[in-house]
């Protein structure tokens, strides 16, 4: 496929900067892709040169593990083969992949397994979606697993590229959702998005108004931040899900009871399901659901990310890689 | 009621100490107490003179919140009234507790409010019955809680007070049950409680052998562990849950991928319901499930304690409260 536009993702930045461990030289990062098929092999079935498509967070499983059997290939037993940076996998080819590692999507193109290509809704511009494809898709999947429904209180921590899609994406769910930022100036656009109220972290009265409130908080934040303070809004039985990762080892500290006092739990969500993209997809056409994108040249990518780090993302930066042709 | 055997529960020690915070002494311990009714209320409808009963954690809540109408006092909103060291809240009459905090069962009588005491099935001996109103109903709660059931593989962390009664339940459930234990002299018993297998947690490969093998692990120590060795035992999905609590704060430091890599949730749970409290009770009568305890006249309770501590205990000790009289 040729490759139109790529998101740009904090786990790009994480990544090449080695927060997750030691990583292998030249690196091509980015996990958003959008573009159109310029070439099929002979056993594609599902695709035809013209097609628009993306790709996501990974680009291969082992398709036979209990996890890819269930449809959960980024749970794969045997490691999905995540876009850039993954030691290549036992049940992969190296030889597919020059250089012993799979390069990703800051680049004019790309050849996938068409398992792992999803066709873009006609409703949906190709600058808007290739953050569904990452970004989209892991809360997509934690609200879908915690089965957020009609009538369920969400709390989003953090308003980025993550939190400013699930915010829409609870809100089309039927959830009353609560905006949880530092940014102040964010409040007009965290309402726009579908929340029902907005909380500035810093202000613990609005924090104590929703005490025991949640029966789901989705924790986007890509850094470590205090536990506490957000545990006990949740009511009891709810989950803290954490989907926003920072570096390798991270001190959890949070009280001896925090989880204990009102049965709640702290949990984790790795992207989705292959099932779970085209879904989302689906959904984002259907309830108008869209990355809010900043369209910047690929050249200006070393730009680009120390504003991403800054938290000065409206909501997402997008490389236009036609400026590379 | 007078109180015949009153159970050790590592929580006394935690409290006395100051563990869990600052204590109002004189401080009475004890929430595993079985006995005998010696003299009923004019309201009381469920008990007469002579009944064999027992009180366990709580004594009291608010009856009117979501938590207490849904059953499930022990996360009253307006706080249970636990059995000691707790200060009254406001929907108790504070002249029913002289001196301003409730006491416990180290002593040789209580007066408790029908609704949170509990009859003593008549298979049941009164010194085998403390331990499963505290340890049992805890263990049981979480099992029942994270739908345990046949087929389920369950990892039990710790063999003491709690641990040898969860083996016991989870096996009665119909559960492939491992205990994990530092005490390599527990084997024979923890085979003897149900287990299918036990792991001597210093033993890396005994551990590797369950990589993302559970669909539940109970965490039943006292004391704060590592977690990532745990974790990484969880199929996609899987809970582990603490029920061991120990000082004010911990450091639950684990890798930043510990939770998402598999979609894996830590949790807490605090004791069991009213009617969890019935239904353990019922449970281990039918099912032949008995705490293993170690009968020791009340006054040596000061020899007792730092067994416990010292992880001697096999595996409860009860105090016989005759000896007070």
């Amino acid at each position: 496929m040729r490759i139109d536009f790529s998101g740009v993702c904090h786990s790009d930045i994480h990544t090449a900067h080695g927060d997750w461990g030691p990583q292998h030289y030249p690196l091509v990062t980015g996990h958003e892709m959008a573009g159109v098929v310029t070439a099929v092999g002979a056993e594609v079935s599902r695709f035809k040169v013209g097609d628009r498509v993306g790709v996501g967070t990974y680009v291969d499983s082992c398709r036979t593990c209990e996890e890819c059997r269930a449809g959960r290939e980024q749970y794969c037993i045997n490691s999905a083969l995540f876009t850039y940076g993954n030691p290549i996998p036992s049940y992969a080819d190296a030889a597919d992949y020059p250089g012993g590692y799979p390069k990703g999507g800051y680049s004019t193109g790309i050849v996938v397994r068409e398992n792992y290509v999803y066709p873009i809704p006609k409703e949906i511009d190709l600058k808007h979606a290739g953050p569904i494809m990452c970004a989209g898709v892991t809360v997509w999947s934690a609200l879908r697993n915690w089965d957020i429904a009609r009538g369920s209180r969400v709390g989003i921590l953090g308003v980025g590229g993550l939190g400013h899609l699930a915010i829409q994406l609870a809100h089309a769910l039927g959830a009353e959702v609560t905006g949880f930022t530092t940014s102040a100036e964010k409040k007009s656009d965290i309402r726009r998005f579908g929340a029902a109220d907005v909380v500035v972290n810093s202000d613990p009265d609005q924090m104590a108004k929703y005490t025991r409130h949640f029966d789901f908080i989705l924790d986007t934040i890509p850094a470590t931040v205090p536990l506490d303070p957000y545990l006990s809004l949740l009511k009891r039985g709810g989950t803290l899900c954490r989907v926003g990762i920072d570096k390798t080892t991270i001190a959890n500290e949070f009280g001896a009871f925090s989880l204990t006092s009102a049965q709640n739990s702290l949990a984790g969500s790795n992207v989705g399901s292959v099932r779970e993209t085209h879904e989302v997809l689906q959904f984002a056409a259907r309830y108008g659901i869209r990355p809010q994108v900043q369209v910047v040249p690929a050249r200006q990518v070393g730009t680009v990310w120390p504003k991403v780090v800054d938290k000065a993302a409206r909501y997402r930066f997008v490389l236009d890689m036609s400026d590379l042709r």
